[in-house]
């Protein structure tokens, strides 16, 4: 299994993501722009995602929920930057639980044949909006999520393929 | 006249731009929400700015343009994150000369009784992106919008207040 790499430099408020997954970038890109996909990868197994809202175009908006075992929700949202193509992702990303702190998100597909890298790139608005983010378990999140997109791709791809 | 204070680190994708004013916040505020004064100093004095779109609220577009002398015309745009308030106001930001790529900005206002201090912070998705916006002749833009603003401000602030 491809190991993700991420890269939070000090004094930059950036997170690098980089991970190959085992699949042609157009499953990939489908894995990121079907919401009946998105939810069945996007972070840790012990949360319930539920998408609200997404309307994947230019100044769309996009909305969802990560439930955990207790029935705690936490609401993430963004809008859309650009019309999301195999080109890439752009758009904003806000944790409703604080209000007027943004972050930045392009994500690119790089074809490798069978393979795709996926990298992510977020900016933040101060190295400690983004270390707080650090420190709230993101890798951790990212790097289970990212698990399951590997399984979830193995279920997409065709055998041999 | 105040100086404007512009920092940007080697390295950083991030612009960080000060300025203290002769106005309340209240005042100042106004010149940077209402489409009739926004239009009277954003920018440098040779470009006559026209607003297409101003939805001043969480979510809401916006969008104007820069016109010179030869009926040349640069258009920007970019999104409202929150509603914007005295607290500040977070934004996205595009040339739609250059699509795909977007900035965070972030101004505050902070109260000085009878002056105020801007702060705007600009994030960037990349280190190469800052540097173009640099050396597109953002400083001289930036420092003659903020002479007009000046001005402005005089004409609004009554004297002796």
């Amino acid at each position: 299994m491809s190991k993700t790499h991420l890269v939070a430099e000090p004094g930059v408020p950036q997170v690098l993501v980089s991970r190959e997954l085992n699949a042609p970038r157009e499953i990939v890109y489908r894995t990121f722009t079907e919401p009946d996909l998105l939810v069945q990868w996007l972070g840790p197994r012990r949360l319930t995602m539920k998408i609200d809202t997404f309307d994947i175009r230019d100044g769309g908006a996009w909305r969802y929920t990560h439930r955990d075992e207790d029935g705690t929700e936490y609401a993430f949202r963004g809008i859309f930057h650009g019309t999301p193509s195999l080109d890439g992702i752009v758009q904003t990303f806000e944790f409703e639980g604080t209000p007027g702190q943004v972050s930045l998100e392009t994500v690119t597909f790089e074809d490798l044949g069978s393979r795709t890298l996926v990298r992510t790139n977020a900016v933040y608005q101060s190295v400690a909006n983004r270390d707080a983010m650090i420190e709230s378990g993101m890798e951790a999140g990212l790097n289970e999520g990212l698990d399951r997109l590997d399984e979830l791709l193995a279920k997409l791809t065709p055998v041999g393929a």
